[in-house]
């Protein structure tokens, strides 16, 4: 493992230290804890308060998303781990502007167990709290079982729409609606061709051959859910596709939001040729592409390799996905 | 090799096709070269053409900022390899509002022959040019010869400056004025941690131990000047900082933008690890940083490491770092 890094221990820490310097227009650390961040601007009145969150190593997800028309705070675990119920807690009560906050995150049991005692610790303080999990992964459970999917980079969008629809000022419950059928309404498959280091470990998150890939992968560096021989461009792309219309059919005449996200070291030149293929697919369909979104959303620290995200959209939700964002590593006019 | 293509020697052409697909509001392809890609808005009569290129393989740069208070235009060449002067002339004359047009890459040999044969055969047809070589990279020449350095990540604050003040409709040759000024005043420095792999020959760029980095490395996945341990992060920062400062000394009251440039597979986490202490250094000098930037912005392909650069700042380039952009892959507020 070769990383530009201090003491292992310290990796999280120094980061949001390095990241609350970079952008002071953007974000403050909350006093009251140093794995809590939100906006530096005052919370506005009225509005619903968006809390993204979950362990370090997915940035820019979910501490680089902060600001208008995104979310409002993260609390930040340790890398690929959940942070605990104590800095949710004070991100809630920083954002809290009298209209009840919102969480949001992937499902995974850690995430939930800590963000609900906080929610529970906020209820007991006055603050209305609600949550949305994210459960785009179409990998990790079968249809049937779609509640139980992991939540991956789709969750980029559901924040995203949820985000927008606070900021427009929709009221809690409209804002929680906005971000369930954001869910309900997106998928993603990915591959991974090279794991990740986590930094406390130094050992590589699994091992895969020169002419291998894992199929079906998760952010955590885990892997995926089957092996195979590693592709073209365009068979990974039409592979990520057919699993993802599969499950969500598509017909002529729909409009799609769709990410290519890569996982953290493969090229933007490679995103965008895995891309093409998938607007060539989606044109002989007959779907329109409404709005694309190609590069680093989130990421598993330097792993290898991209997920495909397809969001079907109706009115409501391409007017979410095109409100504007403004935020450290996120911007959209 | 590992990497999501179909062959290697149409991955620019797909690159470029799927970029175009993902942001058709942003950009086009000229019909009259595949490799020349545009603004898909009309030029606005009387403004300055801003044309930075050279290589792929640096995306972001050049083609991913094209925009509003960016660039209009890029010629695109095979990756690493400056691209001939056909596709610079079709993006000359495509960007071309009358007003004259400016040229701006980094300084290589195969760039400067191919844009000063464009810049000729656009003069035959009465379009005046103007170019400004980017010269930033500290390591590539001594102080004496800072002319023969070569252009790296600070390029892309140069682009940023000469484009904001095109945006503002300033003259050419005061937008040359502006683009000389930007690129005397930074200075870059970098390091490599693990080297990247041209599609074509899918062979490492180099070979390094498992705790060495090349310290004042190029873009083009040439290894560095010189070899050395890998450090701490703070060590690395520390070391690139106090090369470009015994360049380009700066003292108390000084206003400065920073670049903490990921060149490809560095993770986030580590870049705003190694920017925490460059920003905890710049303080310790008394001087101010008026905007950061850190991110991917001058890549090569998936070469790890990261580079720092430092601009000086009157109040006229701060406007310009400060002046909005909005391109596919890069917005400001």
């Amino acid at each position: 493992m070769k990383k530009l890094m201090n003491v292992p221990n310290d990796v999280v820490d120094e980061m949001i230290e390095g990241y609350a310097a970079a952008y002071p227009q953007y974000v403050r650390i909350c006093a009251e804890n140093k794995r809590s961040v939100v906006s530096s601007k005052p919370v506005r009145p009225g509005k619903v308060g968006i809390v993204i969150g979950g362990g370090s190593g997915h940035e820019p997800a979910f501490m680089g998303l902060i600001g208008p028309g995104f979310a409002d705070g993260a609390p930040v675990g340790n890398v690929f781990a959940s942070p605990p119920p104590d800095p949710v807690l004070q991100v809630t009560k920083a954002v809290n502007g009298g209209a009840g906050v919102l969480y949001m995150y992937g499902n995974y049991a850690g995430d939930c167990m800590n963000f609900d005692m906080a929610a529970e610790l906020a209820g007991m303080e006055g603050i209305r709290v609600e949550t949305v999990l994210v459960t785009d992964d179409v990998a990790s459970a079968s249809k049937e079982e779609a509640h139980r999917r992991r939540g991956i980079a789709g969750g980029f969008l559901v924040f995203k729409a949820a985000g927008a629809a606070a900021d427009k000022g929709y009221a809690l419950d409209d804002v929680v609606r906005v971000a369930q059928k954001a869910n309900a309404s997106i998928r993603t498959m990915g591959v991974a061709l090279s794991p990740c280091y986590v930094p406390q470990t130094g050992k590589p998150s699994f091992m895969l051959g020169d002419d291998e890939m894992e199929i079906g992968l998760g952010i955590h560096g885990e892997p995926g859910v089957k092996r195979g021989k590693l592709g073209t461009a365009d068979e990974v792309a039409d592979s990520l596709l057919s699993t993802i219309t599969a499950d969500m059919p598509l017909a002529a005449g729909d409009r799609v939001a769709v990410i290519v996200n890569g996982l953290g070291s493969t090229s933007q030149m490679e995103l965008f040729i895995v891309f093409r293929r998938v607007a060539r697919l989606l044109a002989d369909l007959g779907v329109e592409i409404h709005r694309s979104f190609v590069g680093e959303f989130v990421t598993s620290l330097e792993m290898g390799g991209c997920s495909v995200s397809v969001m079907k959209l109706d009115d409501e939700l391409a007017e979410m996905v095109d409100h504007p964002a403004d935020t450290p590593l996120y911007v959209q006019k």
